[in-house]
């Protein structure tokens, strides 16, 4: 069992965005299947559930406690680890272990008062690790904070999950280019912004994102960590985005064949 | 109109407190009511709503933007301001002036990143505030932050708003205690543990709270910020609080009459 779960597909702001009547605020408060949670996965397999960030904050109770194996985070923006200020007080024996990038900082008072979770040495890029449901291997990105995507790894199963970035680091996009050609059955992307003349800071936009997809051609593009402007942007041009790619909406599942 | 809402009675850990299976939280999974979430109020008065304290995660859902006429805070710690994390990327026009303690780092990156929210210069302790639709006295408390609770008059009735703390400091009581005798309508307090032998570090017990009651006097006593424990200890003895002692609960109401 490998099944993974979009928990949330949206950038800090969410959507809906507070006091905003865009139209696609409008339609994901008119539609609660349209809102985007703060942009998180669940990996379920047979040891348990990975939560992969957790920026969403009523994770204590869509989750049991004996439910959650690990957590991992591609970084510690709030948007990210949030949903954390809660469950650490649990008063569990069972410890949660916490995996993470390199960042000695941590969010405010985290790493003071972790609680139930323990927070484990950071990873290092490009080192996979094989644990006993699926393999995983940290891929540094480009964002304001030191950030880790991931490639997921399960029999022949793979997943690249790269969010926060704005493009991808050199190392990383060699790394990606040598999985042998057509062996990546997804990638997962940042896709904050619709198509900008010049590209966001911190979050890839269409074109960048387009750009990603000719170097690494993915069998599937998955677009996650979407703004209301890119919704807005997609709901005026709904044939703008090639064939092979996949809108992510919160609630939505992959699975491993 | 000068309604006071409990938005939140909780301690950090809430209630229920993940994975707990004690009384008090298996009470609170079976009946909604019995809920506590983070500790806040809700103020309404003819201009709108004032947030104090902004804890709850679902700020953004609860209040439309055009409602919301302020926000008051009592301290930095995560479970006062996580809600806040949201709510700044509203791209509204207007601004959300946000009222604090003297706190030179804030939350995270909340100072870096205010958004929508404008935080203002820092309150003078025991220097009252005129606002339009009632006054508002900042007090000093004991906590592990820098924080202040606050005296709320509206015409003749007065409540003091008095969490996170252990104790008060001598000057906070002194200003109390210098209010005219029986004209405290309300002190509402942190009464996050039952009765301890030794007093908690940052939280009052029920020992201290009985002192400050002797001390002070008011009409009501109103306990907030309450653990798990306490509410097993309440489950256990009924009866062992005073009758002009309040339990406070989420969603519950006072009104200046
Ligand atoms: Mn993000
Ligand atoms: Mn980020
Ligand atoms: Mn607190
Ligand atoms: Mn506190
Ligand atoms: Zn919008
Ligand atoms: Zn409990």
């Amino acid at each position: 069992m490998f099944d993974i779960e979009f928990t949330g597909t949206g950038n800090a702001g969410q959507v809906p965005v507070w006091g905003c009547q865009c139209k696609a605020c409008l339609r994901a408060i008119a539609i609660p299947a349209q809102r985007r949670a703060p942009c998180s996965l669940a990996i379920r397999t047979s040891l348990g559930i990975t939560l992969l960030d957790a920026g969403r904050t009523d994770l204590a109770e869509r989750y049991a406690f004996d439910d959650i194996h690990r957590i991992v985070l591609t970084h510690f923006h709030m948007d990210h680890v949030q949903g954390l200020f809660h469950l650490r007080w649990s008063e569990r024996e069972e410890k949660i272990p916490v995996f993470r990038p390199d960042d000695p900082a941590g969010a405010d008072d985290l790493y003071k008062h972790p609680g139930v979770l323990t927070f484990q040495p950071p990873f290092t890029p490009f080192q996979p690790v094989m644990w006993e449901d699926f393999t995983l291997t940290p891929l540094p990105l480009q964002h304001s904070k030191v950030t880790l995507g991931y490639l997921l790894e399960k029999d022949d199963f793979r997943i690249a999950y790269l969010t926060d970035t704005v493009g991808l680091p050199a190392k990383t996009e060699v790394f990606l280019s040598n999985l042998s050609p057509g062996t990546l059955d997804y990638l997962i992307i940042d896709c904050s912004e619709p198509p900008r003349d010049i590209p966001p800071k911190n979050h890839n936009d269409v074109n960048m994102v387009l750009r990603i997809h000719q170097q690494l051609r993915p069998k599937k593009m998955i677009l996650t960590h979407i703004s209301h402007r890119l919704d807005c942007w997609l709901i005026d041009n709904p044939h703008a985005i090639p064939d092979n790619f996949i809108i992510a909406y919160d609630g939505m599942i992959i699975s491993a064949p």
